[in-house]
């Protein structure tokens, strides 16, 4: 995985792909399926929505840390896999043979076998909406993998799979920030 | 358009589509193109990130209501055009041939030409981050619509199309909403 132009990151979450998002409570790693995010700004701030009702939430909120990791569909049944089992009983880097690669910035490790990871450091949570907002402070792209298609999750237990890619950057010169 | 339970209109903005929100400030109509969103709640709870430098944002904080319109891939230019001009001298809804349909709890109109529409009202401005936090209260689905593959903005000019659906309903059972 090459480093990444940190101004590049937010096209990793505009899309909406569903992401894995790893933990370390200072003691052990963690990892967690996250649907809901956001871009907050061109400068890698994101928003995720979570709460005490995720096991990684205590790790996340105590830390301050962790790393955004995105997967594509052939990691389908890790993706749902994760989603579907607790940190609390489960180690899901065994479980689903996730490797994880050390990051430079925060005790979270980032994930080899996804497309990019984001190391994140936690700069507020907006409680009563349970939005946690992120400062992405590194960024890797796999560029050598084969498989590329993000998955999108539905929310009904369906996910949609990256189709056909249009280009209108032409059209859009004057609306993207400068070097994207 | 058919009426959509509101419980499950989270799986319109879940899978990250770029969408069109429309505004009334009393006066006029407008709409804008926007690709942060986020889900906060199966209860039909959403974020946008937007601000001042979008000219509807004014509309939308003073009238505290919008409507979110699902475009899907044969308006593609039309979400372009919509996000890159300005309601400040432009009548986007002649300009790109969209048909208002007057909404039943709001001033701002839903948009035939999409496939779903949500009537929105401002629930709470969270101004250091820009994140519009919007309660979804109607939300109509045209299932008559041949064409249902939504756009992803990927944020460099370019936009993927929806592609294949992956089924995990069964794996996925224990963790949705009733009914969903």
């Amino acid at each position: 995985m090459e480093s990444m132009q940190m101004g590049r990151a937010f096209t990793l979450i505009e899309p909406g792909p569903v992401v894995l998002v790893t933990t370390n409570d200072g003691n052990k790693d963690n990892v967690m399926t996250i649907s809901w995010t956001m871009v907050l700004d061109f400068s890698a701030e994101f928003a995720i929505t979570t709460g005490s009702w995720n096991y990684s939430y205590t790790a996340l909120r105590d830390s301050k840390e962790c790393v955004i990791a995105i997967p594509t569909v052939d990691l389908i049944d890790t993706v749902v896999g994760v989603g579907t089992c607790s940190g609390s009983d489960t180690d899901k880097f065994t479980k689903f043979n996730l490797t994880r690669v050390q990051a430079k910035h925060v005790r979270a490790p980032a994930i080899r076998e996804c497309l990019a990871n984001i190391e994140c450091k936690v700069v507020d949570i907006v409680t009563p909406y349970n939005i946690v907002v992120l400062q992405g402070i590194a960024a890797y792209f796999d560029s050598a993998r084969g498989e590329k298609r993000m998955l999108h999750a539905v929310g009904d237990g369906t996910f949609t799979v990256d189709g056909r890619v249009i280009d209108r950057k032409k059209m859009m010169r004057d609306k993207l920030p400068n070097g994207i």
